[in-house]
């Protein structure tokens, strides 16, 4: 771990340390089983209280692309997935997560998911005939944060659409990217993410060392998974990439003339973490999803930590465009493994809307004035809230 | 000009007239005198109080290029442009605009003008030698409503850089596009500019028949300036064009990258009206400058009107992205001929900010919610601003 | 006319001139009757010889919008478009444009029309009920240069579908742009044209003032229709525009998904002459249809005239690339106002192929080696050529 | 490795494969010893004949950002790159390739390098203080195809650009993406990368087996490396990514700009290979440089491997456009450890422009017509070819 003040301030106003530079007061302990070797994260299972409104949303709006589907369970995947699916949407009675996904090297590694999840005290269920269509083998878990995960290696092949031009449309969804998990003690879920493998690309302190999110990944992108600073175990959001910029102020454009622009939430913009231009929706449900392109490769072992200050108000949106509250104060519930939502815990850290917004938090958009609350006129955050 | 009762609703959620649906309770007077035959908007002349501030805004950030500068002077154009400018910078003691400056086709046309306002009982003044560097004879006058307005033919004529793409920047403005006017009463400034021979091309009405705002081109784009209810006259943007949406989007990663985030007030996004790409800006004065692209071809005779309703939220904003209150409410002074401010005189029609935002007014998303306020879920136009 | 001499070199490449730098030393006498006041190239009629096949090419595959079809026809419209057609595909013998159709400002322009050809002894004929579904009072006429030209004014008005952006595919067609014809005698055609009230914008010289091509308006973009020397008359080309570039490479991309790569001909590239981003594709009769974006207003009456050197091999395409010779050789027959095909004239003057491709033609990336063949490595047009 | 029997035809015309489908018959022998961790590819370094002429090039053309320069070298980055540098331009005699540059995970990978290399008997030489400014600790190798590789972990980081977006030009290079290198030998040279730890992810066949090339990863792209069969040891091309397609348009605008379109050789397009949207360029001494953006993730174990016919048409352009003759044969020198050029062995297999090009090559559009030559007016890759 980098301690604060070895951190190199870059002239684009956040630091970088060689190492992550979060620290745990309260950790899971780290077993001494190896974990399992995970790829990427994969796919969401997701369940939905109205099937064919969903199914609209994803399917006729968002164009994502029907592997297979019956009259509980939709499957779907993006254009140049060449797995069965990336999102799993089940008719069900409360809105919710049923599963984060992630594929792993080889069989065996499902093995070492049982073990080590074992070890620390996490329930575990394997099926050898997958929790889903078009997965094989594979094992859920609850972990030590309360999430459901699910690891899987064995799963049916389909056509990678990625060449199939004829079939795209102007807000093609390629990939799933990332998904991005609420919890209340982002330290000690940070920790047990880097046990189990993950690494740390930026994260967001304060000048007392609270941190309200990190960003973690297992493939070189800037995330496969993150964790946002709230009440949780809840799900923030899950994410599909687009090719282009312009792929993402389509869907915007779409949304407006089927006049469902209401479910834009937040965006476009740019992310100032990650860089990635970006876009959150809303389903019927309210699950959040985020629509996102172009971050940077992380693949090098030494790739620089980035650490944000979160009284930066380009931190969030490169462009100082204010976070609208309901995306920190929203996300959707996660089950256990019989099917029941989990108990949500109050965050008692700082909470990054209260310190940032408002008549109590405060923002900056250039550095200089980053010690105290700015001249109004500079409040960037407040660019739409001082004026209400 | 077309009733109510004969427009036509789209499947877009607006409705069109075969001609302009603006009634005007208090027409000025048209003239006997035939108007000027006005070709395009062709620059503007902006008073800055800290001329090295601006030209840091107009050369180094959104990279306008000078063609001739001064002590107290800046001429800049676009990058397609063959005139020789676009934009003055004024050094002066109050940020106000000096002129909107239109070019005319032939010399004779300023004769036009002159017996046109003249006729009207404005002050008029024409100087054979140019009131800017670059320009030749050229008529200032204060028209009906009161605005600065200039007319000039004779221009010097520079190298059009639209093939230098060495020169051409991530965010490369191409075009000056349109100047958008605020004045207190719409329809009447809509019926003088249609005695200029403007057309209108959309409008923004509510049920009543009051007047929020309307579009009026003469060359065929949806506008060359637009009349914005308010309290006037003061200028309430000027826009510049680009090739294509992500030059707009670099300009805001740009803005950030400079720790500039702060002057973008509003966007980036998709107009209802015009249907174009947006973006504005405030300059360090303060003086509004919109960045846009991809509005439609208007040069029919028959070109359909379209009126939106006040209370589609999609308007303004076709994701129903929220309109910044300052957007509304701040604009520009502009000067008379001896350079003094104009006085302004408030709206006593509806405030569409008030109508539309807030406690007291209401917007919708889909048509079937128009008549009375959405459920808070369904507000688009408080995606933000209900939260805070 | 601008004298050469007095063209300004500029520094890209070309030369502008005040005025056309066109002589015509053969021209169509100009007619005493005024001409109609065309407002902008609307629609093409083309001849087909298999409906279905041309139906799937501009519906199935470039996404025109059908606005009403029967046994015989098949009415298209482009996104933005709000007049009944852009394009009448027409099932017939052989493979043939039937009408290059302007709109004209009022209905009276049908009289003038009328009397402007008739005095040049061309055969007119006027249908109250109009030539095809949707289009009210036109006239045809076959003109001095041999092209069938058609007339109109009242036309039905279909809805714009701009703001459909479910509509939208990602190589929506938005507008009709142009089209192209070849004439063996391009200045006589210009001459004419000029006559009929077009403007010249581009052309295409030798130092012996050959002219190879020019390009005309009546709308402020580059062109409504350009005359390109060759055998005619015949229709080089109809284009369509889109919003973005990357609309273009979407059309390319799907017609390599398609398997149908080898419609297109040329391109993509960046025009020299218009400064527009190209893409050529022929129909199933071998029609050339262009899509194309982002050329300049030339609204001005003093527009800069652009002069090409005809051995400048950045003329045709900005980055050098080789002009397939079909492009050059390859047109559509055009007919009669009785349907049969007109009559080829070969062209006499030099052919710009012959000048600038192969064994006794030359061109040049770099002014300074405008004078001589340049060395092999420096023959941007032979890039593929000198090779095979 | 999967039996040709095994592939499977996709929709896109393509076959997939579970597993490589390249058998080497003439193996380079898999050494008992571990190969390094392979990272990435890192960088290249040139040998150029005029260094201004190529600073000029890489730092004025294509903006590469300058590290570190002296009067032999100028060292360069893309914008996201974090280590010293990509590019590493020396100032030589013979223009040639010094060195394809790896990172590898740790600094012991440096020994398991040395291990490797001298177990296969070729010349190792480490320099404890590196062999270019910037990296510490590295090891080269001439490998048994006759390669200049170099192995690093040591390197210095600088500033990661991606945030300054203010220094970014409408070109912006972003990452090195991958190397591309000339081996008569197709198969032994796949056979060994692997056994280096690469991962086949394409490849060129015809139905007798015979392979034309190879692409190869580390990281999950398509490729870190690729063969292409020819006379060799030599450099195809080194390639850079952009964000999106504009950015390699406007590098393509420039370079017409500047009158240096004679640097383009092949493209603008989209590759069939890879999916990616390409641009070639060459450097003033002939080395070739590819712009590249937007292929797809390949990091799962059991990534289908792709395997094109080299008679489809649409493999190096899905487009169908036609591949240069001198993107075929010509390629850059590389060097020994001493400094001297490697001899060029002759490929004695099939060669691909000669069995696709002209008289005695044929290529197809569609599948159905792959038995055999189609008729000429199918002929996509004899688009320009056969017309002249």
């Amino acid at each position: 771990m980098t301690d604060r003040h070895d951190r190199i301030l870059t002239s684009s106003g956040f630091s970088v340390s060689p190492e992550s530079p979060i620290h745990a007061d309260n950790p899971v302990p780290t077993p001494r089983a190896s974990p399992p070797d995970i790829v990427r994260c994969a796919s969401m299972e997701l369940v939905v209280t109205d099937l064919a409104a969903s199914r609209r949303f994803y399917v006729d709006v968002l164009d994502l692309v029907v592997t297979e589907e019956d009259e509980q369970t939709v499957h779907l995947r993006s254009m140049e997935e060449f797995i069965h699916h990336n999102l799993v949407l089940r008719q069900g009675p409360v809105a919710a997560v049923a599963a984060f996904s992630y594929r792993v090297r080889t069989p065996e590694d499902l093995d070492k998911a049982v073990a080590f999840y074992t070890e620390l005290g996490c329930r575990t269920e394997r099926r050898a005939e997958g929790w889903t269509k078009g997965v094989g083998d594979s094992v859920r878990v609850i972990d030590p944060l309360g999430f459901p995960y699910e690891f899987f290696h064995d799963v049916e092949h389909v056509e990678r659409l990625a060449w199939r031009y004829d079939l795209h449309t102007p807000g093609a969804l390629v990939r799933l990217d990332h998904f991005n998990q609420v919890t209340p003690d982002v330290p000690r879920a940070v920790n047990f993410m880097q046990s189990l493998g993950f690494r740390v690309t930026e994260d967001i302190q304060d000048d007392d060392g609270v941190v309200y999110a990190a960003w973690m990944r297992r493939k070189p992108t800037v995330h496969d998974t993150a964790m946002t600073g709230g009440d949780g175990p809840r799900m923030h959001h899950v994410a599909f990439a687009t090719h282009e910029k312009h792929n993402i102020l389509a869907i915007c454009d779409k949304l407006g003339a089927l006049r469902r622009s209401d479910c834009i939430e937040r965006g476009p913009g740019r992310h100032g973490v990650s860089n990635a231009f970006y876009l959150y929706l809303r389903d019927p449900d309210g699950h959040r999803v985020e629509i996102y392109t172009q971050d940077y490769y992380t693949g090098d072992p030494d790739n620089p930590v980035v650490t944000w200050d979160v009284h930066d108000n380009q931190r969030r949106d490169w462009w100082g465009n204010p976070v609208v509250p309901s995306w920190y104060t929203e996300a959707s519930l996660v089950l256990d493994l019989d099917g029941n939502p989990q108990p949500v815990v109050a965050r008692t850290d700082e909470s990054e809307m209260a310190v940032t917004i408002g008549a109590d938090g405060f923002s900056y958009t250039r550095p200089e004035a980053g010690s105290e609350p700015p001249p109004e006129h500079e409040q960037g955050e407040y660019k739409l809230g001082h004026q209400l």
